[in-house]
């Protein structure tokens, strides 16, 4: 076998046997096989992209070429989610504490952000004395004793996929289906959850900006879960605006807490009642809407609350976060104003924009090795549709280097659109397929 | 500028500046831009392709990389002549001596067969004492004096198309246009010819082996000669069968050498004409018409033959050759028949295998450091649409090592289709078309 002929066929629009695909992938993670032969081949699946079968075989390589994570002894049901990454996107902090009151354990390892999008782990970072680096004793009891658990990853997972995204990150072929999916459930099928729900953002602010790509990615993914016999669930999602109101560290989960309280914003706590629903579903437990009407009471009698205090609690963090936020968080009190300019509806919010302000502002990493501010970010006050008059505050900068304030005016300036008209309701969609 | 926002440029179909193709050019060969960044932009050419200027630049970045070859100390007119490679191709070695007897100097540089296809220095040094390793000094002196010299390329000419070609061969991106041009026409135009003249082999034993995809190539490497200001035509010219009736290094010798006599195969000796009238009209010495009628003057007085003497002498070879070319050269006595399997006409010939199971006797080279036997081959007795009986004799094979014979033979049999009906005549029409 040659990887000549093997990206020729691919080139010509064949498709490549399992036996192909396990050649390219190991030996390259042997270094068997140059770089720029697999480069050459991952540009040639990015034109002619990849069945199924092919998705699946490139998805399993790159699982086998690294650990798994056996969650066994943790009893009952685990589940696992994962967002393709959006701005805003607080979800597994007010998500967790909502399924697990419903009897469904969530176990789950997450990642740091980079550029416009924020990681789950910085974000709960902010609170004082949370840990997310944990041994996995720790890891197996929290998740038996509370029924929640979110630790970085620290296991060796798909190494060949870590090797291959920095190619693809080089090459131009990072935005492409097969691999995209690939890539997201060779981590995601290597710990041994009962279900996997999947987020997968579509808009301005999301890696996919088109419904119809984002559907694909969501088809492509659920399909490898299929032939890899495990339960999984792909919801595409809006991210034409910012979901919920807050972008930031220390304001998310803010906004997080106030959501499991019952007191979150409308888009973002529909959301959390729709993965909800959907993840209880697919892991067998309760239906849909049972799981919707009991999450309703969980939150109103504060079981939410109280499971997510214990979390904390459990993973060394400051439990008293969630019932005085404010208190416990640092969030900045230098707040800048960003101000409508003229008359009109919010057209358009070029998201990944708002992204990169508040990242600007020093909430995100534009490298890897960037520190982050978790007191910093922006809270919106308009969203799309919202009608304004010259001079409204469409949102606020919370701000700690002075410095930083112009650039980060000036990209929201940017980012969003103030026209006579109002959008297109499709524009502000929260949800817009559910693929099973 | 950034490597890969090259590549995603093109990638997208856009495209790439002259300053973005030097970067790349310029920067792969020093090293600068990795392999695997280079890979990725040629399989999105191979895609893509690229516009007429695009090519131009690549061409003259490759050109610039190395030396240029000054002709401006020989006198007169110079011509230079590329063919695509093709099997049974020893046209240069008739051609040149007729195109000198014109009145045009043949200052031409040639190089060694791989695969398939044979070369012209190989062919030539079947000729004993031939050298086509010459200094400088010869080169001018022999071109002045003479009117024809052949040597085998030493100067450093276009060093970032070798390192291009190399990555090109190992990730499936040789067969593409814009690539393929700009690395012939890289060469052509570093060598200060007064007129280019480019055969376009096309059919089965050519590397393009539509009509189309080798007019694409004529086209593109004309168009390549005139934003350089430089006289140009290219011929579409056959390969759905060997070119000639010889294959094999002194086999071929042997056919140019009757041919420059007037007594050479039918389709060989006409592509010599249609070759030398373009290269005369090319440099504007006299028109295609004269150039034919003169050449028919001097093939009959026996001038071209005689200036073929005098070429291979003043190269050091036996020039008793062009007199007794069956005493002078090494021909292996020992010969085995290929004969026909059915009655029917000769209905397609595959070229390339026909090639190949020439290189297998020993005529040409698997990979580059094998040694060749100038003294075998292959003679064809029937070409495309000759009416054959079952055990006719459809070629003649010279051979020297009788292991080699079985799987030459097998390859003859795949390569022969013989049918009931005639083939096509537009399948082994000589001249598909003309690019000026």
């Amino acid at each position: 076998m040659r990887a000549y002929d093997i990206i020729m066929k691919k080139r010509d629009g064949q498709e490549n046997t399992k036996e192909e695909i396990k050649f390219m992938v190991e030996g390259y993670v042997k270094g068997e096989i140059p770089d720029y032969q697999v480069s050459a081949w991952l540009m040639a699946i990015f034109y002619n992209h990849m069945t199924a079968e092919e998705r699946y075989e490139l998805t399993m390589n790159m699982l086998k070429s690294g650990d798994t994570v056996d969650l066994s002894s943790i009893k009952g049901k685990k589940i696992d989610k994962h967002s393709t990454g959006g701005v805003g996107d607080k979800t597994t902090m007010a998500l967790a504490p909502m399924v697990a009151s419903l009897g469904l354990k969530v176990s789950k390892l997450s990642g740091r952000g980079l550029g416009h999008t924020g990681g789950t782990i910085d974000k709960l970072e902010s609170i004082p004395g949370f840990k997310t680096s944990i041994s996995p004793e720790e890891f197996v009891k929290n998740a038996n004793e509370i029924g929640v658990v979110v630790a970085g990853q620290t296991a060796n997972i798909a190494p060949a996929d870590k090797k291959l995204y920095a190619l693809r990150d080089a090459t131009a072929t990072v935005d492409e289906v097969s691999l995209i999916s690939a890539s997201i459930m060779s981590k995601k099928l290597a710990v041994m959850s009962d279900g996997i729900v999947l987020d997968v953002k579509t808009g301005s602010g999301a890696f996919m900006k088109t419904v119809e790509d984002s559907e694909k990615l969501a088809k492509a993914m659920v399909e490898i879960a299929k032939l890899n016999n495990r339960n999984a669930v792909a919801m595409v999602t809006n991210m034409n605006q910012p979901l919920g109101d807050n972008v930031g560290n220390a304001l998310e989960v803010l906004e997080a807490i106030e959501t499991v309280k019952g007191n979150g914003p409308k888009d973002f706590t529909e959301l959390c009642y729709e993965l909800a629903g959907n993840m209880l579903e697919v892991s067998g437990i309760m239906t849909y809407d049972e799981a919707k009407k009991k999450l309703e009471e969980n939150i109103k009698d504060g079981t939410v609350a109280n499971l997510m205090k214990k979390w904390i609690k459990a993973q060394g963090g400051d439990s008293n976060v969630v019932d005085n936020p404010e208190e416990v968080l640092t969030i900045s009190k230098d707040i800048v104003d960003f101000k409508a300019k003229k008359d009109g509806y919010i057209y358009t919010i070029d998201t990944e924009k708002v992204g990169i302000a508040s990242m600007v502002l020093g909430a995100g990493r534009a490298k890897k090795e960037d520190e982050i501010d978790n007191s910093v970010g922006i809270k919106i006050l308009k969203k799309l549709g919202a009608k304004v008059s010259k001079g409204d505050i469409i949102a606020k900068l919370y701000v700690s280097k002075i410095s930083n304030v112009e650039s980060s005016l000036s990209l929201l300036k940017e980012a969003y659109e103030i026209k006579n008209e109002k959008p297109d309701s499709y524009n502000s969609k929260l949800i817009y397929s559910i693929v099973k």
